[in-house]
């Protein structure tokens, strides 16, 4: 089925159904994504109000079959959001549906447009004296529809799930431009298919999601912080599985930090503060919250005095104050913009059982070795299985070498991936597929599940409209 | 598209393929449903033995268009696995694919058979120093697969979610008789969309689960229950959320129990202790679980004490022991026997927002008073908004005056579903839709679900051969 270019003839007749003001000029950024893997090669800006004016340029599209690019915060990393080429397609901003439509502390839960950016959304929890836990390096930018169609995790899933698990109903147009109105706020309803879940995480192949009801958490009391030297990341997952006994369910964070990372943000980020001598090989960021006088404090020091005792931890330091805390957890949120300032080769965003860790890690940098002397900054959600194993040129690399380990990217990603893959895991843990992992997914995905998965999307959107080319090329 | 019915002629070509063993005589139990709506017409029972059987007989099935039930442990609430009319089908029973795979600790996950019952799911957890937190009354004798498939919620569903939030992953045979291996035992993986929450609550008319990795907990250190008689449903709600505030996530279990069900109880299941006098109109039965240490007994007493000070409660009591504590669950899990010796006219599984319990209380009292002197029980999860609202004779009733309430059922069930429905809640909270609420998927379900759910299972079981007339009629 070929799609049509959005061009100004084909537009014509969707100008004639809706406000010229949807209609917007191309600005920056929207054909980017933050790597620069890929660009957008054009489109119409779109950027209605309502549900009702998504409805009708869905239906227009099925019809006139035009491509429909979903955009939100435009923070993606694996170019979900942009169409690198073929027909010119409609980009659909959901900006301005930024409404909070209602906060309610009984039920706890939000009811918000997609529109709205994902700081905002905690803000308006916080207000109401309720936790919205959903928290990534990208939240200021960052819409929940975004989130909701990635299924975003970052730094408290351990704890609060990733992005499904805090979403108990959506408003999405579907691709034949019907309206999917299941903004429920029940915490059970087995009444058929789950197609809230299947709309989240399929990155705006299967329609639009316009509004979503949001699952909020009590604000913590009490909310300890910890940053620790480790012997090894095993001994991390150790002391995981040993929190979770001795904490019972308090721990919100549980971050892996390397050497390499801690390097980084003292070359390119003037004035971090690293609370420990930051010469140990790996570090843990731990943060444990609870009701107020739960007595957690004492329980989280008598915790790390153990793990002291047994070897698992060389040296940790609880957050003084609030100041401190934010300090500690800054370190960890400024590792991106350290990475993008020393420049990866290559990125990746694996996922293996907790039991798998140091025998990914271990293989990784072995694998890595064989490329010649490449930097790794391996971190993240150790206490979900997700790492980040992002590979930097030596330091003081001349412009040649830059360019002849660059030749490398293609086959080093290849090789993380098989290895994370080998080590039962994924090859995307959080980041998605986009356009950048088609690829993988045909490479690893279960055949079965890749069938299904094109029986499903060939049934709701015939005519290939939503999103073309991500997810399933 | 019409199925033909599995006799001998048809089956000869299936007996090719399979061992004799396989095929099983009817028994008791197979083609009936525990409260007695459906009875199902014949079929030919199929014991297989391993996946690649299962996919034998549904690839066969597919080919020669015969329709087949999957059937676990026989104990669903809606005829979702019999057939009452149409051409005989294969019943396919997974009871002998029940082995424990794989435990692993630091993983924290189980991987079973679907065929294993999930009483010995929770026991196998338990051996290893887990906990697996599924717990329904049927738990002797349902299986899994068949939990899965309904997406089985339960009493512990406001701290640990239902069947769906306990998976990390499914191996299912797929309506074409494709085996999809998706039994990772990852916390993250984005990697496309989300079969499994679809196969999940789809009660096997997308395919056929056959194992599954679970997600374990910590086993709690210690467990606090307590039974409390409070002022109404709404001072519930709101001790509810005051919990969750003042003991953080420890709250494992929070019941709601009538004055009705008390009695109930008393008439049908001698020697049941009633805790408190049993006079006042409701009750709550509370667990509170956390890690060893933890301080939570305290913590509890002094939640209780400002609750009776507040008015919410008027008689408490702490379960004094093990011996105690269990007798005070008992109290709860007797409630449907007492309910099934006592002989309801009609049985409600609903659901609404924790804000409009006492609405829906009010209300759904007053128009079954309309109907006469009726008794209702009305009890269940009200931690998660589902409420079973159960209408039952006045006592002493004639065989006559039985007769004459019972023809006022399905009215009944029609304006207790139109109630939940106008208070924003779901005719089905947790036992599904199978046979017996087709007609109210139809009459309440969204348009645009509706539509993308048939899209999805002609998608998927073009020739309807998965459960036909469950979930989509």
């Amino acid at each position: 089925m070929t799609l049509r270019p959005a061009d100004d003839s084909v537009l014509a007749s969707l100008r004639d159904v809706l406000p010229e003001r949807v209609f917007a000029e191309m600005r920056p950024g929207v054909l980017e994504e933050p790597r620069g893997r890929f660009r957008g090669s054009g489109g119409q800006l779109l950027r209605p109000e309502c549900t009702g004016q998504v409805a009708e340029i869905i239906r227009w599209a099925n019809a006139a079959r035009v491509g429909v690019i979903p955009f939100g915060g435009g923070t993606g990393l694996v170019g979900g959001h942009v169409l690198p080429d073929g027909p010119a397609p409609l980009i659909l901003s959901l900006e301005r549906m930024s409404t909070v439509f209602d906060i309610d502390p009984v039920d706890n839960v939000l009811v918000v447009g997609a529109g709205a950016v994902l700081a905002d959304v905690q803000t308006a929890a916080k207000d109401a004296d309720r936790l919205f836990p959903l928290s990534i390096a990208s939240e200021g930018s960052c819409q929940i529809g975004g989130n909701l169609a990635t299924n975003a995790g970052g730094m408290q899933v351990v704890r609060y799930g990733s992005a499904r698990d805090l979403c108990l109903g959506l408003e999405a147009v579907l691709p034949d431009g019907s309206i999917y109105r299941g903004l429920n706020c029940l915490r059970k309803d087995n009444t058929g298919y789950d197609l809230r879940n299947l709309l989240i995480g399929s990155e705006g192949t299967l329609g639009v999601i316009t509004a979503a009801t949001l699952a909020l958490h009590p604000l913590p009391g009490v909310t300890v912080s910890a940053f620790a030297a480790i012997s090894s990341p095993s001994a991390g997952v150790r002391m995981l599985r040993e929190a979770a006994d001795r904490l019972g369910n308090t721990l919100s964070v549980f971050e892996l930090i390397s050497k390499t990372g801690v390097d980084f943000l003292r070359e390119t980020v003037p004035g971090t503060r690293i609370p420990l001598s930051g010469d140990d090989a790996w570090y843990l960021l731990v943060e444990v919250a609870d009701a107020h006088d739960s007595g957690i404090e004492s329980r989280v020091e008598d915790f790390l005095a153990r793990q002291l005792e047994d070897g698992r931890v060389s040296d940790a330091v609880l957050a003084a104050n609030e100041a401190q805390r934010q300090a500690f957890r800054h370190i960890r949120e400024m590792l991106p913009e350290a990475n993008r300032r020393i420049g990866a080769i290559a990125s990746h965003d694996i996922s293996v059982p907790a039991s798998r860790i140091q025998e990914f890690i271990d293989r990784g940098l072995a694998l890595v070795a064989e490329f010649g002397p490449l930097r790794v900054n391996c971190f993240g959600h150790i206490g979900d299985g997700n790492l980040h194993f992002n590979i930097f040129p030596p330091a003081g690399c001349s412009p040649d070498e830059l360019e002849s380990v660059r030749r490398n990217r293609d086959e080093i990603t290849r090789r993380i991936h098989a290895l994370a893959v080998a080590c039962q895991g994924s090859f995307s843990a959080e980041h998605g597929v986009g356009r950048l992992k088609t690829g993988e997914l045909n490479r690893y995905g279960d055949p079965g599940r890749l069938r299904a998965m094109r029986g499903i999307k060939a049934a709701l959107d015939p005519s290939g409209i939503m999103n073309p080319g991500a997810v399933l090329d």
